[in-house]
């Protein structure tokens, strides 16, 4: 261990995300895996849990206990389940340690809201509107000072990202868009359950949770926070048969301008969001027609947009964009976010 | 071959399609091929060019001749591209042979209409807007006596087969319609291509041809035909990465009445589509939310409606439909249109 | 319901290879499913477990009581765990109803090998050995007359088939056989299980059980069985990213004639294969390499032979043989079998 | 550009091991992408030919100019087909750069051999036998000197890892080896062709090339290279339904010790590996089966031995072998014979 190394805790090891956390630290120059906890594996190495570790990464699993963690690791990622991540969240913020929580815990701006849409009673409420949302796009400088980062959620990213930015310029109505998602299986997650199995969800497409998944009040409540305006969107998510990746096709009306084109309103909204991400190193506003392919294992973003109708009378917006949901949809997010609280380069190991 | 036996021809024969006509014969009881055609392989057997078929389908590939086809086949299956295809199927048909075009050439109902979007000066304009479309569901009695049948596209099928008969009943608006379809990748054919090789597609997805694609006036043709309305459609498919199968998501507004609720906006439209397909033995209006798993390898549709909203101000019908590209989208329509046709059970194969 | 119609039991409904029976039975024109049990889901209708069956099949699951199935049905395919299945097979052949086991429980030639292997005691010793090995194109006038057919392993299936005639005919040495098979995930069941869950199969290819895979001894005693000669097998089994498909490719030593050539052993090992299986209309003994592809979702099976070393030297012969191990490794080879118990042609519904 | 940064010029830029190569540098602190030839794309930025790159790698493709590439790079990846690839390796070496060849032009010890196998006339044969092979685990010394490097093959790699240090310490004989081998389909490059469509290739598993694949020679060639021992093997490799990844299973003859169980084999054997490769961060000796998801991403091997036959009758020796096609086999172990080459850490950027 070099002495400058950001040491960082795993909290909740078993799962997707603590694996490509590791995986990723592996390769992160200023950072490394000091401390992985685990209720159900205590004592074995991460490796056994995760055999693509094996040589790479031979730390055991121990329990979770928050003083202990505070002089072990300068960081913890919190990769627990909602509701449980919150209490370890308190824990371990007031045993001192900075922490980045992947859960939905600390991202809704209220109580009510997270406990319609959760049914658990928030563990620590008096936090709840007051963490900074990971994403250092728009909330850098909150991150770098601050305590405690609700990662965001792996939807909401591919949504968010190139929504926001038009809303907020007034660039789309805010009344009428439509998400529709579609999801590598590791969205799932890794507890054995009959819809994840590889033959049922191999060589098929379904929909689920249609209008009534927990990300969609996320992704109104942040493009409200980021554009200072109220939408309403649905947003169907669906399985595809992946590992991993999210393409978000997203339909939206054009605010029009005297005059407006299928082109000049196309040239507008590609305008704005260039110009938003100009400085953003792994954002892309793409020509070309993103695919999962094109960005999964990496933390970067392709965006691009569309514009349907007549050519003097644009009708419809269509926005793709391509995300890794493990990476810059949950882990590598994470590390983007260690990076801007610990002041290294946001690019480190990404 | 027995006395009986519906005598089937293919004209071009190494395609996908082709090869699903092939295999859907073999279990057919009354009726079996008796001509393969195809210009590139002439004198190859079948099976050289389907190894799956090795042992079970030895017929030899032969020229397209229409005056010899017409004496050795009752019914021809054309499997060619658009253009070349309606020459065909003008040539079969006045050889005396009836004839399924599983091109797009007989599908629109104006030849202005096919020219734009086809690119192509129609070879048998004459007939353009006067053959009827293979949906048994719709057009069996014409299909029953037709010289010539336009089997239906996939992804229009998988859009089809719930919009018409909602706009039909006026249950939903027709100037607000999203279909965001996404399609295996044997619908983009079996000619060697960089986006469709295994490395490219596998574990991606991705839109293309967003408000462009050939199948979206198809879409609008045969709604109306249907439902004697004028609709618009914004049309997106997507690849996605399996053999087949087609998931149609969709979204419109509903036609509200007076205290109307998600709950009585759902019902009302799930009631007229099991009222419009209670006979049909291959269309289930199911509670489930379809998988395209569900129904690929069979002619059977899948189709569910969602409404969106609060619960007194219901704003948007989602509906999800799932079909396999290549039967029911495809060659087991053509099966079942060949089975109206000469009078046998519709499902006898299928 | 036709009054000539075979009665078809269902023991065990959730799982893969009943789903296939089911599917395999909606389109046999001479046997129909009358009756299907589960313990877990009494009550509910087997569509809500096959959602694939929705509008297709609207049997209600059932307890498991064998004086009840007699009057119900003709046949019962048993398709339960190992141990439990022995139990109810006993039961329902004494309520006089004609089996097929689909578990491993009647397969091995005697009770010190089946204890060894499966590790339980077994609960009807006196029929091991003394029940039919359910392969119509070895055994079809013992099937013909049986009152309990076990049912084959998929992955014997896929060796067995080959090697079998091989070593009858003193083709091939007995003490020197490696069988490298490779099957899709459906061979791992419907039980969640980490290993199997989409994300851990996809996209990999992994060796399990080598040496030690209870397939292995039912190979070498079918072998046994249908040559008069003991042999030594070593059998690999891999998992592959797949649905459905066995690929076997086995090694062996040809037995050497005077002036043999890599050519001539190949010449003459085609032969006999070819010979072996002339009559059967399910085994193809092909030219080329057979994919799994080209047999999946059928019952039939291809093969073919290979012969390596310098060309006046043939060193080891190469055999492969791809099935699907969910049709003729399994659900297909039960409606083979209950074909040929009940009299009618094997092929139907195949 | 700093300083210090190796220069890496990419000949052949197209197909996936040369966007491995640029994806693996972007993330290389101490080497950079300076120069990318094609003759099909002249002109264009990389990114357009691989989308994954935008906006990450603005790089445009000039023609092949040896003068000028040795002007704007210190080391050059060679990814053409063979035979061209000779002649490109030439003229950049006589201009002065450093070259890593990823053809098998230079990887066999005799022109004779090369010539047999490759069909072609070699265009530099006064190099072939005096070029070191690029695996640095062996040959690490030669290689940091080396004015070219041949890249080892994908399947010669994942054989020779194991078997040579095996051979070499005399544990297994040497006339008796069998290698099944099971690659990703990118291992069959990026050029359209019907076998390596999506719809072929997906859901399938084949053998190819039985006996008579070119990394046969090249696995006893290399062997012999290591060990001074000439060893006979048989390589049957097989395309499997994932995108990278190449699983060996491979069959010897121990050579056996007065007293050897099952149990003293695998444990001489495991010991001779982990003795082998123990300062070797990318090997790794493991306990369970690897899988090639364990290894897929990274340039890391995972390999592992069982024993077959009766405890006290050790029979058989079987070997299991995962990589990366792609990474180890390819694009990984170039980055690594380049990080030899120039002194800079073996693991560094991979």
């Amino acid at each position: 261990m070099t002495n400058n190394m950001i040491r960082v805790a795993l909290i909740g090891s078993t799962g997707y995300t603590a694996l490509e956390v590791a995986r990723l630290l592996l390769a992160h120059g200023k950072a490394e895996l000091t401390v992985a906890t685990s209720r159900s594996d205590e004592g074995k190495p991460l490796s056994e849990i995760h055999p693509s570790l094996a040589g790479r990464c031979d730390i055991a699993l121990q329990p979770f206990d928050p003083e202990q963690i505070a002089k072990q690791a300068d960081v913890a990622m919190c990769c627990l389940p909602h509701g449980a991540s919150a209490e370890s969240v308190r824990d371990l913020a007031s045993a001192g340690i900075r922490v980045i929580d992947f859960s939905a815990d600390f991202r809704l701006s209220s109580v009510p809201l997270y406990e319609q849409w959760y049914g658990v009673t928030h563990p620590w409420p008096e936090r709840v509107g007051n963490v900074v949302y990971g994403m250092p796009e728009f909330f850098a400088q909150e991150i770098a000072t601050a305590d405690v980062v609700a990662n965001p959620g792996c939807y909401p990213t591919s949504a968010i990202m190139p929504l926001a930015p038009l809303v907020r310029a007034g660039l789309i109505q805010t009344d009428d868009i439509i998400i529709d998602s579609k999801s590598g299986v590791s969205g799932a997650g890794r507890s054995p359950k009959l819809g994840t199995l590889y033959c049922e969800a191999n060589e098929s497409i379904s929909a689920y949770s249609i209008a009534s998944h927990r990300h969609g009040p996320e992704m109104q409540d942040l493009i409200h926070r980021i554009s200072g305006k109220t939408v309403d969107v649905l947003f169907t998510p669906h399985l595809t048969p992946m590992d991993r990746g999210i393409l978000s096709t997203m339909y939206a009306r054009p605010e029009l301008q005297k005059g407006d084109t299928v082109e000049s309103v196309k040239a507008r909204l590609m305008a704005e969001l260039r110009e938003t991400y100009r400085d953003q190193p792994f954002i892309h506003v793409v020509d070309h027609l993103p695919a999962t392919k094109h960005v999964v294992m990496t933390n970067h973003v392709q965006m691009t947009v569309r514009v349907a109708g007549p050519s003097d009378a644009p009708g419809r917006v269509i926005i793709v964009c391509a995300i890794d949901n493990l990476s810059k949809g949950a882990s590598g997010a994470a590390i983007q976010n260690m990076n801007v609280m610990f002041g290294v380069d946001q690019m480190m190991g990404l």
